[in-house]
């Protein structure tokens, strides 16, 4: 069938001026981009009027569905009340305190301390950003200036601004445009599967992996070593999760050490493992946690950094001016919309539903994958996931990178209206937090389908 | 008179939990924020009930001014209809689409050839952290790996993340945080009231500060250097307006060797100075434009990149996959609202308003304030204005920096009734674009009064 006039139209203003992110143009535009035109609850349609499972969440940040209007009418309350306005002439405003107090309360203490503080940004690259040069000026101020070095993993994910995507670990950004920057090193990911030794047990290999941190920082001298940042999850990388006695050891080795402790929560916060912050589901201590994505929703652009009261406080009381900050840093309608966001997780319980009710039950009836002859195994978190497809699944042999069978995989679940999410041969998904038992039942039906139909077409290739 | 209740309790929560962009927070805690609560045309109110004529719209960037119905309306309908869509998984939506076509429409073609193609982001800091990654791909594309270095200059305002401050010539900021980063040098700034020599025409001034663009590339190696950025007027550095033989000799020195253009209109565009956009103005001919604040009038955050033909061609046919992208590249709700903005933008003419109407009107009555014991040069250029208070107008003597003459008499404008910022001593404005001739006279009042209260207070004080 032909597409639509509509499609056809925005296909082809689509290839002639619009540069997507992570994305090879020229092939998409002789392909042509599917046009998504619509959504409500956790599904959206495209141009078409293919009706799509959105079990990405957008990207990771849907947390409340499409189509609240409790969000687009705190939109536009705001917008007709102050639209914009600046917190750099002494001024400041409503919606940009009523957040910073509200995101202090929810944050859990750490040792007994709250998270008094929170810097604003406009996304988690510019909050990610922001921390590199937090935590640098926190050791100067303290003087230590040498202690600039900021330790993350490979495989991790941080944004995509130059520093942000230098703290990120993704060896396709650093072979472009003369990534990291000086002063970031990166130790290997805790990825069991990846870097597990035969015998090995997940407990075993959680302690050795953490303790890639404490070598690096004694390779480094610890007395150059500013911070540690990392993803409670790794979600952008695959959605990997570490062993339980992983973190627990990473937080041994900064306390001794004395280094600032970042917990990057721009997917794992607001719900989406449970709980409202990661860092209380793994029982760390970060300095500075940064979010986005699920404080609005996504419904508009807003991210920030909970700000911790050992850096604060020398921040504050021997700082001075902190020379940083973005035009939109606490703006207006991103805060009064994050404030209506967080009542609906508040209200529908979002973060308890996915800790005690349908997280468990996802994660259930993903187990059952894991009898699929293309499925090895299966992974979840909370409301996030991720299946490995295999070759062999008793020698866990992965297929040829050539053969792309995670891509693959992805065309068929967006054929049969489901988006899920391919990273290598990992399906992964982060399904919106108000998915119900039954749409979970519904998920895995189209999951099923799609595996499927990926093995039929790679038994039709010869390649199983 | 003690605070209202509203505003005692916002202060306390802003002291509490706020960290305001660029700014001491102690101090700032100490005698409490002014809370702006509500906007309506060329004025905003505080949460004491005083009006402020706001001069600098909100921070270059409310073009539309306050509570435009349109825009809200339009931000309102789209969250209903697609509050967000990732364009990373070979999807699209709609207002991406058209505003990125309508981008490529109103900007002026440069030398007979469009900007056709747009890379979004969230932010001018954003934006210009992605120029840096752009023209070292094409560079890395065309195989010329070691053109990495930019030429910025000192004084020049590109944004605040890593990348973005290191482009950046803030001397305050790149003492914090170990910045600029590697590859990015600056010259100086085409500031004739600082660098113009005795008896030195403006003119002989803009061609001798463009040629220390000359003199850099060759110190560096023409081979070296990958690209100059400026901004055509530089904003937050005080609307430094260079002369007119600047530019044109800029683009002769950057055509001459090879050099990228990135034109950084992130203040300049859409009607500031009377033109959709300023390197149209200036006769520029750039590979980059950097967009944000007016393309949305501030509403919510969006930015971006206009990428040139020259560029955009050997990202798309050699590139392959550029891996670079946010999450809210492309956002739906901040899209849709600046097609809603450009579109009232052009129904009401502000462009062409400001610069046949308004602009020269402002640049008429501000000249009087030459006449003001305080005031040295009046500068303007469309709706962006700077006027240098000096000790000694005979002499063009400055006043000491510790008098901290340019804050005691923004103090005297906001409590007048005017927001107008301070650079120093240079007294800035850059007022919404729908700013009536009527108003223009109200704001020259309410300046004059700021300046004569400033003149008092001086003179009580010895000072002048």
């Amino acid at each position: 069938m032909p597409p639509t006039p509509l499609t056809a139209e925005l296909q082809a203003l689509d290839a002639a001026h619009y540069l997507h992110p992570f994305t090879d143009h020229q092939a998409l535009a002789a392909k042509g981009a599917r046009v998504i035109t619509h959504g409500e609850g956790i599904y959206v349609w495209d141009s078409e009027g293919q009706r799509l499972l959105d079990a990405m969440s957008g990207l990771w940040c849907v947390n409340v569905g499409y189509g609240r209007r409790e969000l687009a009418d705190a939109a536009h309350a705001q917008m007709l009340k102050l639209p914009y306005y600046n917190s750099f002439f002494q001024t400041t405003h409503e919606p940009a305190v009523r957040l910073a107090a509200r995101l202090a309360e929810l944050a859990p203490p750490v040792a007994g301390r709250r998270f008094e503080h929170v810097f604003y940004s406009s996304s988690g690259s510019e909050a990610n950003d922001t921390n590199l040069r937090l935590v640098r000026r926190y050791w100067d101020l303290l003087e230590q200036p040498q202690r600039k070095t900021v330790i993350s993993r490979r495989n991790a994910y941080h944004g995509s601004t130059v520093a942000a995507a230098s703290l990120s670990g993704m060896g396709a950004m650093h072979a472009q445009g003369d990534l990291p920057i000086p002063g970031i090193v990166h130790i290997e990911q805790p990825h069991f599967l990846q870097h597990g030794l035969a015998g090995e047990s997940e407990h075993d290999f959680g302690l050795r992996a953490a303790r890639w941190l404490e070598a690096k920082i004694l390779e480094l001298g610890p007395e150059r070593v500013a911070a540690f940042i990392g993803e409670p999850v790794q979600g952008a990388g695959g959605v990997i999760i570490p062993p339980d006695s992983y973190w627990p050891e990473v937080q041994r080795i900064v306390d001794r050490y004395g280094i600032l402790l970042i917990s990057d929560e721009v997917i794992c916060a607001f719900g989406r493992l449970g709980h409202w912050f990661a860092y209380e589901k793994f029982g760390l201590r970060p300095d500075l946690v940064t979010f986005a994505k699920g404080v609005t929703s996504g419904y508009v652009p807003l991210g920030g950094t909970l700000v911790g009261p050992r850096v604060a406080q020398v921040l504050i009381e021997r700082g001075g001016e902190f020379n940083h900050g973005y035009t939109y840093s606490g703006h207006p309608v991103a805060c009064a919309v994050a404030l209506a966001n967080l009542d609906l997780l508040e209200r529908e319980d979002l973060p308890g539903r996915v800790r005690l009710d349908t997280g468990p039950y996802l994660a259930q009836r993903l187990a059952e994958l894991e009898a699929h002859p293309l499925v090895g195994r299966v992974q979840s978190c909370g409301f996030v996931a991720a299946l490995t497809l295999v070759r062999d699944k008793a020698r866990g042999l992965p297929f040829p990178e050539e053969q792309a069978v995670g891509m693959r995989c992805r065309a068929h679940c967006f054929g049969g209206g489901l988006v899920m999410r391919a990273v290598g041969d990992r399906m992964i998904i982060a399904p919106p937090l108000i998915t119900t038992r039954a749409q979970i039942d519904e998920m895995l039906g189209l999951i099923e389908r799609a595996l499927d139909a990926t093995l039929a077409e790679l038994r039709a290739k010869g390649w199983f």
